[in-house]
């Protein structure tokens, strides 16, 4: 047991940047019990997990408190967590970026702004800039289209053949915006970027249907089936047990669909 | 491609009253691309889209900010937005109000206080009050009661049956508070109540069995399938694809049971 | 009608200690009518229902609006309004803080810390420390299965099934840190947690599998269906008519079950 503690202070410490973390400090006179669990359950059980990288966990958390869309102290932490770490700016800003699709504008940019006031506050050389759009000279259209297909596969296509008689234009946006757009960017590989869309729509608790399909995208860029499990069981600290669990079965469904299929 | 760009700028600067937009600007350093994105896919493609009008489309807006909860920089935006281009305080108040039934006070009361805090800043005439309750002389629950047989029609009668053995009371209170109390009231006709109503809906993401209800209350009191659809597909911007994909298959759902019924 | 107002605003005065509620105050030049809601439905109506104590309710409301995360200034307002009608702030800190595994640590720490800024402002003598963990001499694993199979019996027992092949260590955590450290903890009673994790499940709205298994916890630990429906019903106040509906239907399918069982 005292192993489980120091071993969460250790990781904690290392995103800190600091031997006594301010979020410890802060829980000290209120619910000093709950300061020994978040150093126990998210860190000393969950963050020194295997299958995930720490990285890959700060880009996952990242995309879950960005979604969450009122966890702006914590998206505060984790971003400076993250930079502590070793991810760069522009990895970071992707990540938020990209759950555009998954929970909207209002999310991210209010997520961006929290992240500015970190950049801001370090003196890290890095400068968040230098992004670049596709550099792909096919049509939004023809760019996303074939991004769809090749990571999320029939999962995504029908998806799209659902909304083509009602709503087409949506069709067309998650098409042009969604994959034309976001995941055609550099600065985040597919792997990560499925990774995030994982812990953003976990977090997000109704977006089960849209789980299932990025569980299929996660494995159809070379990610594992351990990867998809760690990113929704990690979504217990930040959304609580009930959105692991249903994302937990969510992810079930999609295994079980895939071992039918060979 | 620069149609879209300047077709959203367009909007986006009615809108924000201003030639650069804030929300542009406090993009630029962090997430030019986003900033981009912003005009491009919300205004550029949605908000220019026909089959509701631009005031339609704010309220909708307004309606889905306050059920999020915490979005409430975007609704200071939408709120001065939505004044600028030609709505009034009453409405705004009035579908801020509405929304009560789908979300629940807190949300309402933040999103009050926010636009109150927009209102002080500006020095258009107008004046929020005047407000009337329903000036009809029947109980809560006569009047509830017909106007939600009136909007909601069978679907609405079903739930409330489906609650009379278990929970009666909360069957009371949805006629005599979210319709005798807040239907009822004048300031914002009824087709808008229902975009407002199916906006909320989609963007809270776990309400779909009540979208259901309300895309028939829509259709009920004169507003188009278009409606339905395009108040579904704009939650997109603000919620996400996922909240936008599940809200169009249930409106799919309510069509064809409309048209199994014919 | 008057009686329903005056019933209201006497709850109201309780919780809020004064004559005139700010709550009321505020929303007076911008939306009278909705002040005057507030006084008539969340308190005219809802709490002064039989069948749960104001205490309940109020420990019912820390829990929903802690689990909605963007609801901050409504639940600085209800922790003073708990204080103000007897209960502690230990018994305040231990509802914030059971809620964690319902809705994760983000949601959780800003509760805590909007805590301690109302405890801060006032002098009761009461300390919210000596907290204590369970003093229990088994394992966390042991007295958490232990606290599980009494608790939520057969229904929790399938959930901690359905995970083992596929997740299995988030069944261990589930067991260790929902149970074995979060329910084991003195400072509320087994009763109360139920009917906090209840109001939780209801308020997230994506918990409603969560929801039913502890429906069936809160009748295992003598609680009654009344208890259940109050709470739920509760929080169409604070999450809606939507969520309050969908909490009932589930709360229904439990009460079958249980029917048929005997």
């Amino acid at each position: 047991m005292a192993d489980r503690y120091q071993r969460g202070l250790d990781i904690l410490r290392s995103l800190a940047g600091e031997d006594e973390p301010s979020t410890i400090r802060s829980l000290a006179d209120i619910a000093p019990d709950l300061a020994t669990y978040t150093v126990e359950f998210p860190y000393g059980d969950v963050y020194s997990r295997p299958d995930l990288t720490i990285r890959q966990r700060q880009m996952a958390t990242i995309g879950a408190l960005t979604a969450l869309g009122y966890a702006l102290p914590q998206l505060k932490f984790h971003v400076n967590g993250a930079l502590n770490i070793g991810c760069t700016r522009r990895e970071i800003v992707e990540a938020i970026m990209h759950v555009t699709s998954y929970c909207g504008f209002p999310a991210v940019i209010n997520a961006l702004n929290a992240a500015k006031e970190v950049f801001a506050s370090r003196e890290d050389p890095e400068d968040a800039g230098g992004e670049d759009g596709p550099a792909d000279d096919r049509s939004r259209y023809d760019r996303g289209w074939e991004a769809l297909a090749r990571i999320d596969g029939e999962a995504g296509e029908a998806v799209i053949n659902s909304l083509k008689d009602i709503a087409p234009d949506l069709a067309r946006y998650i098409i042009e915006f969604a994959f034309g757009d976001l995941y055609c960017r550099t600065g985040l590989d597919l792997r990560t970027r499925e990774i995030v869309t994982i812990a953003a729509c976990v977090a997000l608790g109704s977006a089960l249907p849209q789980l299932k399909v990025h569980v299929h995208g996660l494995l159809n860029v070379g990610g594992t089936r351990e990867e998809a499990v760690e990113t929704i069981l990690q979504m217990a600290v930040y959304a609580g047990f009930p959105a692991a669990i249903n994302g937990i079965n969510a992810a079930k469904e999609v295994f079980a669909a895939r071992d039918a299929e060979q």
